[in-house]
């Protein structure tokens, strides 16, 4: 079940980039769920950067169709399987690099592990689009969420070194989808923007890091000792390709701090306990504390670049060199911020459902 | 099963800090490893940092029994159960701060998630001391990869801002051990002590970065596309109590980075394919790429202080203070360096189990 | 995870009767194993009684189509989503008796569990058709098997009370799927099927026996104690509806045996430790134990049947009564046969895979 | 994860016969549910056919400990673990025989599997005595139904040919426990008594069948299409060596009727949807409906006998013979009940954990 994940709300992804489509089944969603196409398309539109900004162009791209699990508007308590069919693609490309692992990708260790029988067009399985599976999942997550209250958002907070001011709830959810690079800070939005230009006709690639906020999580979610809140949120993250790093509240910053800095005092607001700072990004011994859960995560830059890289000719066993062609994301930082709330949202659910806060069927 | 982990190395954990143990069952390990008490024993130890340096007065304590699963010297193909009895404690002190939660500890969210009804004693299921059971996990999974010559090392390289000198894998298996920081730089270990010493007078306490690395790791370990290795091992580190970040090869340094920088070229070195630098930390699409694997984990500041700190009465929801009274370590990060080569351990093991490296039975 | 199956070689079941399709996902196979559309197409038509004897006529309904994980005639190690769309369906009969629920059906419960918001057309997610689903999974795990010689049979030996002779693995082998009711005793075959037509003409439905038969199964496939071969291959086979009963080897009839008769005496033969006879089905201790797996389970009559029953109306909660019209299986014996070779399939590679039996990547 | 069973209530059992001790590890079990070591070895002394009867003499040994999870009284949320420490026992009869596999046990299956690792005395791994893990487990499983009014019963219905005749709930409650074959009739308690003399005398064994009862299920546990409520009961109870058959409601029987005897009309008493008769068992579609839960499992006859069997030499492969010297139970059905019903209790306890019918904390 490597392809599966969560307990009672299980996501499970299949297809590959170049194949005939890509799609999800959620099993254990409550029936009763009024959830639509549209729903999910929209979720799945936030992929694409340009979309609501520059261009609209793709829209008909990616259309999200129900196979199963949705009868009458409403979850039916089956699985509900969700698909993308690819379009034709050229992939001859691929075939003439088949041997030729790109630096960064996948290419060398899924050649490996399946005894290269990998589909190996696009990256196969290993491709970004397979996240688009992600984000159809995590459409139905955010529905059941806000039943409960819990709004998930993710921003885009540094892009190639360029870092955006911290901005509140407000802005985030106002600001993030109507620009290209999916900032909550519009005008590091520009920069950012710039320097994706810049790195684009130097012919090479940059990273980034997302924030991702959780909103009225109550106190109680996660499990100790292992199926802790911040365990499954990165286990979810990782998933993610290109993420490389992930930290909770301070992160890595407490470890140069003292704990009577990075403690978080508690006291009462509102008849309610809260903490007055958040350095533990809203998680205390796994288990969510009330406070806005803080997650951030490091996407490495682009593997593919349009510059000419070392690599190994994996039959003929010899040094070789390569040029990435075709058409890729200078930065996939925007197009992934989606993905990241998409599955914070997945995670939660799983956990909503576990703590029974969720009930079988929705009325 | 909140408490298990691992698909076919499983590990189940149970007890509490003041309660009659600690323990772990080991499930799924393979019938005819040969191993001892003295093999876990020697372990459990590395978690004293006084060990073999400043003191060994505490080695009687924390001794390990072993309850089922090893007969005439060999694993059975059974389940193991690994115990350490708790010697008995004064919980006084505990009675006093029941309904004043600790800033920075779990006292909070595991109130309020079982009702009250958590043993609270010395933090109860969250203590520290719940590691002690990982590590013994660690032993067996320790024994079971060096068959198949994995290694798995585990060092300081930052506590209180103090940063280690990179050191080789000769340094650090002769260094870290013998120095009670656990910090393969000798030089840095002794200004770490002196930092920690200080903090302490101070009354006060520091976090720091331990990093974990695995050498020899076969290509190939790891599932695409959720039970990835960085997703697998995250889950096992976020199980460690103070865990707030982690990141793998170049990780949260990788958002700043270039493509061209970043990837790793691939060379032909004794006839195999190996990249010329480690950016990944040796996974690429979440599969190991037989470099060594390295990730690093953010320690945050032990959360027990001898201050005065702001906390809320939860019985009669005011406004309070406390003072943590008791023994604390001013930093837990030199006590987690063998639990971070504990976790790793256990998760290359269920991977190498996954991957058929491992055989049902040991000859 | 309630429409997942298997450990390691996990099967996924989703759609509907009524819906627009139905369809499993196959994870955790390996790749390189060479499998075709027509290999699974064979299996499923199976399901259909009438092919290769009475008629052919359906042969072109439930195309097996293939969506992922299988790139140039080989597996890629990638999950497989395996597909049968449903032709459009007059689903008009259901509606009217929407709140009527059939007697022996899951309408009742179906109903209660998903609040009515069950898609209740054909029986929606309860139908037999679902059974296909599970076919299409078992010709894979029977390509699987077959590369360690593992073979599966299963043959109906009881319908309406007529008991089919015991029959040797060839004839099996030879005349099951080339008679209606999938009995390898071809003289009771007549019978039965001459007590079907009887039965159908009453307007009534009759049940049966089914016996499933592993050969070359190696000594050690299950595993204790919960995980038994018993108990997951029953659980298997409780998947499919209609099955109450199941029995492995001398089963319900050991309970009133000695153990001097039940007891299978060890000899040896062509250097190989057997048993003399096979009172345990093959399993002792939850264990394979080199001979012949043999389960035997009871198929109830089927729950449709052209006569005026009893029931309620769940809306108005009064009594009321029903007649089930549409075409219905008076035995869906038959039918059932290759749905329990593919479930025994299922299993047994699962178990074949934890034992290490099938590599990663066949070669 | 073998010895582990339940997704949310899950129970992982450890130990051997005649190793240190034999226990159990509850996880998933909500806070606050009060709960004594009494509770528990209650039940555990069910196990011992002759107590409240014949003879008290053994009421001393195997004595419960609860080792973690309960704290002033109640259960805390954390893993529970259930311990029995085995007596000295001579072991000195089992490395006889070691590399005689006794006709009917796990010994060959178990020697095999293990390479020969396992721990063979008294069975190890695969003795009855395992089954004191299981209803360790039960009894906490009990307690928690108890709270949502589901009371499971278990009697002896057949031994050695012997029939119970049919009794009332009332007759179950009230005289099962009272007599050493554990069967609410008690004139046919006798008959089996003395058959099971006989039997005993002539140095052999007899099996029996054994029903479960559970009552007050309310409609919806279990879920379509794997994790039905009888495929996860049956796996829960093959897990009981000696079962080799299982059947819900008229089970085998239905094999031979017409739908329309077997159907059970739905009809109206006290405002709710009942079934007339319940030939289903109380499960359709793998769902509860309402209706008492009847479930039957086969025990086979006791494999140990006192009379000379024919096995194999597993060491030097030649034909030997053996016979199996210590006391034994004559037929293990009388105290396979109370296993019955732990089994029972635990399966129920999932789901109805997973059905949100039992919160995180009990208040």
């Amino acid at each position: 079940m490597e392809n599966s994940f969560g307990r009672l709300f299980t996501i499970t992804s299949f297809g590959e980039s170049h194949g005939r489509c890509v799609g999800v089944i959620v099993d254990g969603c409550p029936a009763g769920l009024i959830i639509t196409e549209e729903d999910i398309q929209r979720e799945v539109d936030k992929r694409k950067p340009g979309v609501g900004t520059i261009t609209t162009r793709r829209v008909e791209e990616d259309k999200v169709e129900v196979l199963s699990g949705i009868f009458n508007g409403h979850t039916t308590g089956a699985p509900i399987c969700l698909l993308i069919w690819n379009k034709d693609v050229d992939s001859s490309e691929y075939e003439k690099i088949r041997f030729l692992p790109r630096p960064g990708h996948a290419d060398y260790t899924a050649f490996m592990k399946h005894g290269g029988f990998n589909d190996f067009r696009g990256g196969g399985r290993f491709s970004g689009r397979i996240t688009a599976t992600f984000v159809m999942a995590g459409a139905i997550a955010k529905k059941l969420l806000s039943l409960i209250n819990i709004e998930v958002l993710a921003h885009t907070i540094e892009i190639g070194g360029i870092k955006a001011k911290p901005k509140g709830f407000e802005e985030i959810r106002k600001n993030v989808w109507g620009n290209p690079v999916r900032c909550a800070d519009l005008k590091a939005a520009e920069e950012m923007t710039r320097v994706i230009e810049k790195v684009k006709k130097e012919g090479d690639s940059i990273g980034g890091i997302i924030e991702g906020i959780a909103l009225n999580v109550p106190v109680g979610l996660g499990e100790p000792v292992f199926d802790t809140l911040e365990g499954e949120l990165a286990k979810a993250l990782f998933a993610i390709p290109a993420i490389k790093g992930i930290e909770f509240g301070s992160g890595f910053s407490a470890a140069g701090k003292r704990g009577s800095e990075n403690n978080d005092p508690f006291t009462i607001r509102n008849g309610e306990i809260v903490t007055v700072t958040n350095n533990a990004g809203g998680i205390l011994g796994g288990i969510s504390n009330g406070m806005p859960i803080v997650v951030r995560v490091a996407v490495k830059p682009t593997s593919s670049i349009a510059r000419s890289q070392e690599t190994v000719n994996m039959e003929s066993m010899e040094s070789s060199s390569l040029v990435v062609g075709g058409r890729h994301d200078t930065c996939i930082v925007p197009r992934a911020v989606v993905v990241v709330k998409s599955m914070m949202a997945v995670t939660l659910c799983d956990f909503a459902m576990r703590a029974g806060l969720i009930p079988e069927v929705i009325k």
